[in-house]
This record gives structure tokens, sequence and C-alpha cells, in this order.
């Protein structure tokens, strides 16, 4: 099937947002923890992170207008600090009801059975369910005017996780670890490791490199 | 293990790297195909795509500074095209040779043995080993200063895909298609659904939604 700029536009609505919200590929399945500054606690799903850089270590979400999320957004903005958690296999479902529109007042730690955490030095709950799990400072936020999304750039303050699933590189096993990884606005998925490759250079071929 | 804002500058810069980049979660992994205006052709890997709205259709890329991915700024910038491919089992070790830093005139198409392909009105080659594809026109970069890296937002023209692997409401079966996630800098994965779930409302259990 091919679709051009004409045909997109003239797509049903909800068929649309399946569509291109598919289309982007697998995406990075994150709880994020907010707390307001009158102490309410807000959990809500994402699937819009994404890495930035790693010195200094910056991450990036995307926040729609108008959705459950301006929780999120508003906290974040009033107190400068969120956590983000992994999602694992056993309570995927509860993440996904965490995208509910649930009035302010709601916590969704409550509401959809998580468990808040906090740890020294961080006001944000962390959900005490993942694993997998850090905190970040708000760094910059830029509208984004094209769509009136709002692109927010956190600096990562703390990071914590099982020390088993490091490997001696750094690189972090998600997939031993349990991460759940989304497609499209509703679909989870686990996955099957097809290796670890190589630095790749231009003139060697990649090899594969083992996991231990 | 828990790691504070001191002890990450003071990682080694590799180890950070892997941390960092693998602490976001799994990846959306595509190849970006673009075109020099002397005709030279370009393939980038990518693990940085986002989503950034259905209507219009647009996405996001995080371009980094001093990398083999100039080549690919450089021609979006120039002939304000580029397009995105969907990454398969059967050439992800292809795709991750791209990453190499081959010199402008290398085609990564020729020296990593994939298929250049053209669709009428579109300048930017695709990739024919690739199921899932689409083409996008540069609507915005914007220079993020902290990190000198380039946000650059591309307006989706052009799509093209097995309707098989469509669901009647528009959500696009990435599993069944083969696309391939990947985690960290170097790692690949397909991926085991876990279930497409109903749309979460405050006052009904989700339910889970038959792939057909």
């Amino acid at each position: 099937m091919i679709l051009h700029s004409e045909e997109l536009v003239q797509l049903e609505t909800r068929y649309r947002a399946n569509l291109i919200n598919s289309l982007g590929g697998f995406k990075s399945l994150v709880l994020i923890g907010t707390k307001s500054e009158s102490g309410n606690e807000n959990l809500a799903t994402f699937s819009s992170l994404f890495h930035l850089g790693a010195n200094p270590a910056l991450t990036g979400i995307i926040i729609r207008p108008g959705e459950a999320k301006q929780n999120t957004l508003g906290n974040i903005m009033r107190t400068g600090q969120y956590t983000i958690n992994h999602v694992l296999p056993s309570f995927y479902k509860k993440a996904h009801q965490c995208a509910a529109k649930y009035d302010p007042g709601i916590s969704e730690f409550d509401t959809c059975g998580l468990t808040p955490f906090y740890e020294d030095g961080i006001t944000a709950p962390f959900v005490q369910e993942s694993k997998i799990r850090f905190a970040c400072e708000l760094v910059q936020k830029t509208d984004i005017e094209l769509n009136g999304t709002f692109f927010i750039i956190g600096k990562i303050i703390h990071i914590e996780l099982p020390e088993q699933f490091i490997q001696a590189d750094g690189y972090i096993d998600l997939e031993a670890a349990g991460t759940v990884t989304c497609s499209g606005l509703d679909s989870y998925h686990a996955t099957n490791r097809l290796a670890r490759l190589s630095y790749p250079k231009t003139d060697k071929a990649v090899t594969e490199i083992p996991i231990v």
C-alpha cells in the first residue's frame, strides 16, 4: 500500500493516529512520576522518551497538549523534577491504565495499583515495582509551535538498577531486566536478542559481542 | 546500584556512553536514506526517531555533531528530503555497518550491501530490502545548544508498506512485519507481543485487543 500526503489528511482520525504512531517503530515505554507542590503524586505513561547525550547525560520527552499528561507537565515545570521508570511484563497493564484521564487530585499510583517510593534528595516519586529507574532535573522546555507540543529536556541526576544487569562495558541488559517496549498507541512487547555487535569500522566486518 | 550526578561525570567515557544509551529503554531502529546535490547516495543508522504528531504527521530525529551522520544532516538541509526505512533481522548487521564513518563520496548502500530504490516524486533513496518505509520533507531544524545536537522535524509525505500488516483500525503489526528494535549502542532485538490493550478509561478495566 502507498499513501501520500493528500491521502493521509483524509484518513479517519483514529485510523491515522494508529497508523502514524505505529510507523515510527518500537518505542521506549516508561512511567513518569511527579509530585505537585501541594503533594499530590502523579504517574503517567510515556512512549516518547529519547536519548540526547551521555555527557552531560540528557534525555528528551515530548508532551502533547490537552491530555492527561498536563499534570505531569505542570508538576515538572513547578518542581523541576521527575522520575523515569521502566515497565515490566508483571505490570504493563497497570502502566497502560495510568494513561487514562484521571482528575489532578487522583494519584495513578493508588488507582492503578502501583507503589510510590522515595529516595533522599529526590522529591518526585519512583515506582517501587520497577527495576530500572532514574530521576531527571528539568533543564529546558521548548515549545514546538508546529503542533503545540512541548519538548522537555532533563538532566539525569540519579540512576538505580540491579548491578546484575550491567555488563562490564556499561551496557544494560534490558532484555534480562524484563524491560517492555511498545508500538503504536497500545501494543506491548517483550524482546528476543538477535545480537550485540562490535563497534562498526570501515575496514573490518562486525562481530557479535557475547553477553555474560 | 545507585549512581548520582557526581559519579556519572567520573565514569570512563565509553562505559558512560553504553550506560546512558541503554537507560532510555528500547528504541526505534531505522535507516535514513538521503542524496547529495551532486547525486551521492547516503544511508545512516538512527536510533533517535520519535513520534511528534499524527495530524500533521510529524516525526523527530536527533543528529549529533561530528559523526558519520553529518552527511545525512547536510543532505537533508540541502535537498529537504529523507527516507526512513525499518530494519529486518535479515539485514540488521548491514544496518549496523552503515554506522561506520565512511567518507562522503562512499555510498553505504554499495559498501554495506543494500539496494537503493526510488519512488516518483521522492529524490531520496529508499532501502529495497525494507518492508515498511516512508519519506519526510524537512520542516524545521532546531539547534539544541545544551550539547550541540540538532533536532530535525520532518513531515511524512509518503508511506509504503505491505497491506497485510495493517489492522482494520490502522495499527501496523510491526512484529509480524519483522521490524527490529535496538537498545544501547549496539544491541538488536526481535519482539514477542504481550498484548494490544483497549483505550484506557477511568471507569473500566482494560481488555486485550485481538490481532487478526
